[in-house]
């Protein structure tokens, strides 16, 4: 995938079957969300869910009833676009797909969120390290013991991502982060894991351990895996999201979501 | 004293000699300076060594060579408007006065440097608790072997002060702080102590020790008391500053110093 390509030309190739795969590297420097789909009905209380865990669930996007396009993204097909979806069904991944047009119906509301591809790339312009990164693997991901507010059906505990930095550079990652606020801004966590329910940093709920070299200190952030898992125990009989990995890739520049 | 006196008002008690303290929490609001004057021939190394070395010296205003006053600062005569002063001479503390009018030359040049007082009253503001403060004592500084960018004659470690807090407010504390350059910034360390050079959190080299709570993660800050020590290390013929604790109280804002 070349990484010239223009987030349009991207979406395109996606619509048109021509790429399939993570869109991780892809068009760099711009904004790429996590996606929830969902009927209308659950759409004022996952609205809610997101307003209320705001560092798990930054919200960037919210479509109208039936809406296949997020105008302030670009211009798109949310059935198309996205390389990959996957289709909860009472709360239980049911498949995963390439395209949902033949799933869509007329009162689907579509959320886009934020995603740490955006922070990560700030990370890396300032000169850090990002050891998910450079070993090459997906960011290991952990559920922890902390709340998130519920709304509604949806409710769950809070999933962090981590990355291990120097005590210098995760200063600066704070601050770089801070700025940040649409892509789940700065940590939420920093040192014990113990103290957020983690009990062994190599062993991650999701994605892959990274190396923790000695004297690094492990800084946690809210994850958009956390929506997820909130759907998942809100047991809507239809939902669909993005596949991991798998973003919708938008016209916003990273650069744009800077609070400041 | 009253805590609603303007600062111009206090520092003409200071002047009349009605007032001698310690200033922490006078003029609450306003920017307190630490104070190194010296003789003009040594000022460019100085003014360098505080260029070089921004988040231990932040400097807030130079005066003219034989200039009693900071007009950026306030109306003021910088022989008179210190609580208490300390007199160097060849890098040795050679007495406390609470006037300099009889040491004034027509080559000296006043530098005030900006004080972790400010980002204090930012964190309390915040709602965050100041170890230092809550329990009344001064704050624990300590020698570190961080090595300053020396400028002629100027040169020494880091000395750094610390403040526990647990993990959240810790992030937080950062936050509040960067938006504060030019009184000593975010800090430049957290976590172990051992890494620049500190044995023992129990036992600083100034100050009082503080409580740390369990899970609680020391931060560290650059320290005003840099600049004192590189000004005795480099041993001039006469070096003045402002007493422990005994500040320079200014018109500025503390919010005024806020770079965002």
């Amino acid at each position: 995938m070349s990484s010239t390509m223009s987030p349009r030309e991207l979406r395109q190739k996606i619509r048109a079957g021509e790429y399939r795969g993570n869109t991780s590297g892809c068009a760099p420097g711009f904004v790429q969300c996590n996606i929830v789909i969902l009927a209308a009905e659950y759409a004022r209380d996952f609205l809610l869910f997101c307003q209320r865990n705001p560092k798990p669930c930054p919200l960037i996007a919210v479509g109208e009833p039936g809406a296949t396009a997020l105008p302030s993204l670009g211009e798109m097909d949310i059935r198309t676009d996205v390389p990959g979806y996957c289709v909860f069904r009472d709360g239980m991944l049911d498949e995963e797909v390439a395209d949902i047009t033949a799933l869509w119906r007329d009162d689907m509301v579509t959320f886009a969120l934020g995603c740490s591809f955006s922070f990560e790339e700030a990370l890396l312009a300032d000169g850090l390290e990002v050891r998910n990164l450079s070993q090459g693997v997906n960011v290991p991901m952990y559920r922890t013991t902390i709340d998130c507010a519920p709304a509604g059906p949806f409710s769950g505990k809070m999933v962090v991502s981590m990355r291990p930095f120097q005590a210098a550079e995760a200063i600066r990652a704070i601050q770089i982060c801070t700025r940040f606020p649409a892509v789940h801004g700065a940590p939420i966590h920093l040192g014990d894991p113990a103290q957020i329910g983690i009990v062994d940093l190599s062993r991650p709920d999701y994605g892959a351990a990274v190396r923790v070299e000695p004297g690094e200190i492990p800084l946690f952030w809210a994850c958009g895996v956390t929506p997820q898992l909130a759907l998942a125990a809100a047991r809507l009989p239809l939902a669909i999201t993005h596949s991991p990995g798998c973003m919708l890739v938008t016209d916003l520049r990273n650069s744009q979501l800077a609070a400041l």
